[in-house]
């Protein structure tokens, strides 16, 4: 059959393994052809083809119940479950998420785009199926890399008391999205040469049964595995070791870049070169201030192309620059050991996943000591995918007590906060890296950022004010503009720099207004503008306060100019507030 | 030397294990008397003495750098650093927290009372130590209870990648605060049962060396393991098999009660019998559900007393009661999976502990499907400890899009709530605990509790309104009667059952107050009272709002009274607000 007759699992379990083989090369040539022109997670999707294929042709599915780990590697599912048209057809390309999805199918089962959760979900299918005398199979798939993350093990530690079928599949192959880091990948190295038999195996360890199989992308020996497991009445690993970009030869090569890539030249696998951006910035700065100082530190946990650190650019800051691996938790409370060391820590961190330590932000940074948060990707430029969204830093991390937490407006408050944070703040503090293109506003940004104090960037007349935090000082600057041109009116506009608590002084001369307006660069609820206007309702007389920001929903696939339509955050709504 | 002589540890470096055998038995003696007069962490403390003894009598502290998970095993620690009054002296007991205290003493280095952290705080101060060229010893201490934590193994395997010295000695008392779950413990017990040599064994999965010490409360052993690690090159795990409860028989017996434990009679170990509380509600109603329900299930993240589950009331749940072990993430992704496989989880769990599971309360619950969350021990009458705060839960939990977040004013309105999220909820919802004395309020509390809607308690006159959230309604009762006797002021009382989402039409209903006064039992930053103020700040002429909660603050060791009055949470002080 072609792979675009393939409407559901069933079609292809009746093919034999010559079969399946020449449909697994066309779908690889379907999934080339979508993913150089549209780009995406190609190295885990290449390598996870023939497994998928696999697991669909044994295990019974939807019946069967199986959970993917990031669930960044489910094209292939997705094209084997009633979704191929999405992927062979350039004018459908769009109507599929990169993540399972619910909403779009029954073998999709949760939404899913943070690590290391699989096993702990899957768990909970296997309770209830057990509790409700259930018979169905479930499986649980994860990577090498997703491991490190330690609700993996909890969950493989809990899940081992399963006594029924429970399978989980470890796609092992030899990376994290960058190079894993951690004792435990000797572990599963000593495994992938012992052929399986080395004595020391994290998964017998924790009480799991093992099967091994060398060549993970390999139909006939991933069939027999999964054949061989799947009525297993107790937990079992299946250890699958497999290639990264598996039948791309430029994926296969350079695994990192093609772990997820923009679209690329499909003969070459040349992409163009991206402009700078706040990742270079930020990665440029540490490696200077780094030379300077041996006792600074830049921590990513698992992501540092997401921070800027290029293989080119770790290797320019040797041992001060360090990799934890996909372990949040372990990077927060280890900046505060190393602040309390004597070192000098920055972790650097997408906004999404800082929220993996919350506890840890909490408890080790802000009752102990100190660290800098660099926060990239906050706000409504930063990813668009529900699993994603940069909305909910500020409502999660300002509201902790003892947090300073900055909001740069332009590249050169960016980096005159970072330097404060690193050379002069007391306490834990968090820089958010500004939204959209990068602003240049030149100026001299040398103060003390622990004290409050809102930068006064148009005076105005008095009666109207526009608050704009962070990345949105130039829209509350656009809307000012128009306030003037088209009604009138002289709006004041200020930068409040900190958003985690209010400048007094600001606030009293606020009370004079007639109406304020904040906008921020985060859901609204839980927000800094809800301070606002709680500070200024404490008292008689207080003006009309308009909190616009983003939603408290999980948004998906948007376009950042149709959510900030929707929400008021447009030049000309914001004018339009302040009509008499 | 007499124990009441002990300085500091460098006083027990030159006595012979001759010597030291006596002080144990003195330490362990003092340490009864003040545990059985004041309560505390009796089990922990006995079995971690003689370990302790060893740690300072070999390592040179402060200079060598001990972290102690949790740090609620610590009383000898700091009996041996100079604080030793604080125990033998009952006039002074009250001068030392039960946890480790930066403020207290140097050999304190950070305020701890969350497990599963120590590894990661002191991978900090070992990186810290090799960039800056130092030579301190490292060790982390850690329970085998603690290791069920995913940081713990987060930590583990990033800091087996260390090149220095880096000592882990893991106190393998064979508990958690409960017993232990997970297949990890086979690993552990496979360990202790073999001496130490059976294959399977986690920590050289690690990558780790590894001492076993079958006798961990041997001074002799324990020293003789502790010289032969010191100086070790590389990371390295001394386990340590030890006695929870050492030297006290009741304690030994009896391992979870003596967990923590209040004042006890030192002659037989018996407490005065507790009286009812809501753990007890919670833990009886849940039975009574989970008998008429084979689908049900009560899900505890190792701390199954706190949320009334005595061992015999987990005799009668049988596997409808299932502890992950401390594991918090998995319990909340695992409840997601349950959900979704067609049980009906709820999760009991301590307001500061939920912290831990931030991402997977967002990713796993809020974007997809249901779970119940029952919040013990959250607001000012929870636990009092800087470490164990339950006053940022609504800050954290309700502004995460998606979570109905439930507060009950009373008995009744608690399990209406609870049977609610139970049986009609289609989304996840937390139900919060009431705290302080239990509050009954007859009455017909049935109702959908996905729509908004506040219950009217006292009509008023209009002019003046309290919104009192959860277990500060009789705050705003009492407040208003006060309100009325003193200035002549009929005021309204409103509960708002919800506090993740306002209900609009009370807010059109206040909009005519001249003044609105919020009552929240958590810190204000982020929580619903700014809710209330954003919301009638954004319309002209807007009322006076008053936000009253607790503090954005880690308050320690308070007491309710003290600190409800430094807020201005007193009947009093609030119906002062009202005088015109």
């Amino acid at each position: 059959m072609k792979a675009t007759d393939i409407t559901s699992p069933a079609d292809i379990r009746s093919l034999s393994i010559a079969e399946l083989r020449p449909l697994c090369a066309e779908l690889r040539d379907i999934l080339l052809s979508k993913l150089s022109a549209r780009g995406g997670h190609a190295g885990p999707n290449l390598g996870f083809l023939e497994p998928t294929v696999a697991l669909h042709y044994v295990f019974d599915t939807p019946r069967d119940k199986i959970v993917f780990d990031v669930s960044h590697q489910t094209y292939v599912h997705k094209m084997l479950t009633g979704r191929i048209a999405a992927f062979a057809d350039p004018t459908r390309y769009a109507e599929v998420t990169g993540y399972t999805n619910p909403a779009e199918s029954p073998y999709d089962l949760f939404s899913i785009g943070h690590t290391s959760t699989s096993v702990s979900l899957a768990s909970g299918l296997a309770l209830a199926r057990d509790l409700r005398g259930g018979h169905e199979r479930v499986v649980a798939v994860i990577g090498d890399g997703s491991l490190s993350g330690g609700q993996a093990f909890e969950a493989l530690d809990y899940a081992a008391e399963l006594h029924s079928n429970f399978i989980v599949v470890v796609n092992d192959n030899q990376m994290s999205i960058a190079p894993n880091h951690g004792g435990l990948y000797d572990d599963l190295r000593a495994l992938r040469e012992s052929n399986g038999t080395a004595p020391r195996n994290i998964f017998r360890s924790l009480g799991y049964d093992y099967v091994y199989v060398p060549y993970g992308n390999d139909l006939a020996s991933l069939i027999e595995a999964f054949e061989y497991v799947k009525d297993a009445g107790r937990p079992v690993v299946v250890h699958l070791n497999t290639m990264k970009g598996e039948g791309y030869a430029p994926a296969e090569r350079n695994k990192e870049r093609f772990h997820y890539s923009g679209p690329f030249d499909r003969a070459t696998g040349d992409s163009p070169a991206a402009p700078e951006g706040y990742t270079d910035i930020f990665a440029e700065h540490m490696i200077e201030r780094m030379a300077a100082d041996p006792a600074m530190v830049t921590i990513t946990a698992g992501t540092p192309g997401a921070i800027g650190f290029t293989p080119a650019r770790r290797e320019r800051a040797g041992r001060q620059f360090v990799d934890v691996g996909i372990a949040e938790e372990q990077a927060v409370s280890m900046s505060s050991g190393l602040a309390k060391g004597g070192a000098r820590p920055v972790f650097g961190v997408c906004a999404t996943f800082l929220q993996r330590a919350y506890d840890q932000l909490s408890q080790d940074c802000c009752i102990n000591g100190h660290a800098v948060f660099n926060i990239f990707y906050g706000g409504v430029w930063g990813m668009t995918d529900a699993t994603h969204l940069g909305f909910f830093d500020v409502p999660m991390v300002a509201n902790i007590p003892g947090m300073c937490f900055l909001e740069p407006t332009c590249r050169e408050e960016y980096l005159a906060m970072l330097d404060w944070a690193i050379d002069h703040a007391t306490g834990p503090t968090a820089v958010r890296v500004p939204g959209g293109a990068i602003v240049s506003r030149p100026g001299d940004y040398a103060r003390d950022y622990s004290r409050t104090g809102w930068e006064t960037v148009r005076p105005g007349a008095g009666d109207v004010a526009i608050v704009g935090a962070g990345s949105f000082l130039p829209l509350a600057l656009d809307a000012a503009a128009l306030m003037a041109s088209q009604h009138g009116i002289d709006a004041a506009v200020y930068n409040p720099r900190r958003v985690d608590t209010l400048d007094p002084a600001a606030i009293e001369s606020l009370r004079l207004c007639r109406l304020v307006i904040t906008l921020e660069d985060n859901s609204v609820e839980g927000g800094f503008g809800q301070k606002v206007a709680a500070a200024l309702a404490a008292g008689k007389d207080a003006p009309e306060v308009r909190v616009l920001g983003l939603p408290a929903a999980f948004a998906d696939r948007y376009r950042p100019a149709d959510l900030l339509a929707s929400r008021g955050l447009t030049p000309e709504a914001i004018a339009d507030l302040a009509k008499p």
